[in-house]
């Protein structure tokens, strides 16, 4: 089944555009701090961005001594915007969708990816895949939305007869594919527990090496107030895990 | 600080020993037998049991052909109650408050503890008294109340206004201790982060090697309809974590 790409609708495109994180990159994700902090050294390392959307984390990682970063994504209508945001060479955007995606086994030292796995149905075809495409001692960096923030059938908040705001969590046992609008267009996301996330990422080889329910600094919260939400109920997961040095592990 | 120690008031444990769980011990768990299969095959091993209450697990290690059991529990009627219920000289019930615990180095192949860790305040110290009480290689095994159970303020479900039944998610990001009533009785519980407990793991040189969101199997929602609630949102989650061979691995 090819992955849904609803970033290639105009409308939908249109609206993603105006996203803060569409405009201001990666200083408009309040988690990128946090997902920042788990990176590896970039110099001299050869990057794949899984969903690379506008390109924002290549550009970065270039920035940061990259040797080389290949960004793909499903969507043609984000490519052509990537590619017009940069002429640097060494940066390769292919289209491509992540759940039919083979890569050159050991060409990269790290693989990151930011918001796109939830999207995919193929949780254990997509890490295998990554895990062959890394180095042995390898890197895997990525968020995903939160499966606190994934189980509930509506994604909003609800305020309790006593005044409380709460998150409603639901079939939270029930993993699969979940409906909601988003900007305006019906989007598919499928909901993982969090033993899911980390057996995929385990039964692949991976060793775990940091999990993060993301939630704002007291910093963040005092220059955007918004964010006070975010320590309700997380919205990301953020993890890293490591292709193991040697053999692969995997079990 | 030393540990709560609810369980020896009279009232309190009146209630708790009515609770199906301590009549029916093991059998009573609906959690029990995912947990049970996060287990090593436990012939010969040294076990140790992490807030032991009445005692039932060492009991069922010993005819799985453990060699011996260290049984510890911070309630002296609990104690008083498990050392009645055998008389297997391989068991040793201590009195002891984990939280000021120290075990003999290397003295045990598996450690395990039931639904006792979310009242301990300092979990650091706790796993690395455990780490150094595994040989090399051994295994420990845990379940702890859910990080989306304690997070709520009240741990009660709720109905929406448009009739859906759902569990409150609230100050997930504020970790500490949480006062809830049960059995008539005051309880302090620390929540954590599904990050937190994952990274004290990480940080004490633990391999992580099973994360489980529990929920009940079809047969066990049509045996007890009542386990339904628990496709809704998990009450438990469930670990498996190893002592590396060789060096601690400690970072």
């Amino acid at each position: 089944m090819a992955t849904q790409n609803v970033y290639d609708d105009p409308d939908f495109f249109a609206a993603y555009l105006k996203l803060r994180r569409s405009v201001q990159g990666l200083a408009g994700a309040p988690e990128w701090p946090a997902l920042s902090g788990l990176l590896p050294d970039l110099a001299g390392q050869r990057v794949l961005d899984l969903g690379c959307g506008l390109g924002w984390f290549g550009r970065w990682a270039r920035a940061q001594g990259a040797a080389s970063v290949l960004a793909v994504d499903v969507s043609a209508s984000m490519l052509t915007r990537a590619r017009a945001m940069t002429g640097d060479a060494a940066i390769e955007f292919r289209e491509m969708d992540l759940e039919q995606a083979r890569f050159e086994a050991g060409a990269f030292d790290l693989a990151f990816s930011s918001l796109t796995f939830h999207y995919l149905a193929d949780l254990d075809r997509l890490l295998a895949g990554i895990g062959d495409s890394l180095r042995p001692g390898g890197t895997l960096v990525f968020s995903v939305e939160h499966p606190i923030f994934t189980a509930s059938s509506r994604q909003q908040w609800i305020t309790t007869g006593d005044g409380r705001r709460i998150w409603p969590v639901e079939r939270y046992a029930v993993e699969g594919p979940r409906l909601f609008d988003w900007l305006g267009a019906a989007v598919v996301k499928q909901h993982r527990t969090f033993g899911t996330w980390v057996g995929a990422l385990l039964r692949q080889g991976f060793v775990l090496r940091h999990v993060q329910d993301w939630s704002p600094s007291a910093r963040q919260v005092r220059d955007d107030p918004t964010l006070a939400a975010e320590i309700e109920r997380p919205m990301f997961l953020l993890i890293r895990a490591d292709r193991p040095e040697g053999r692969s592990g995997r079990g």
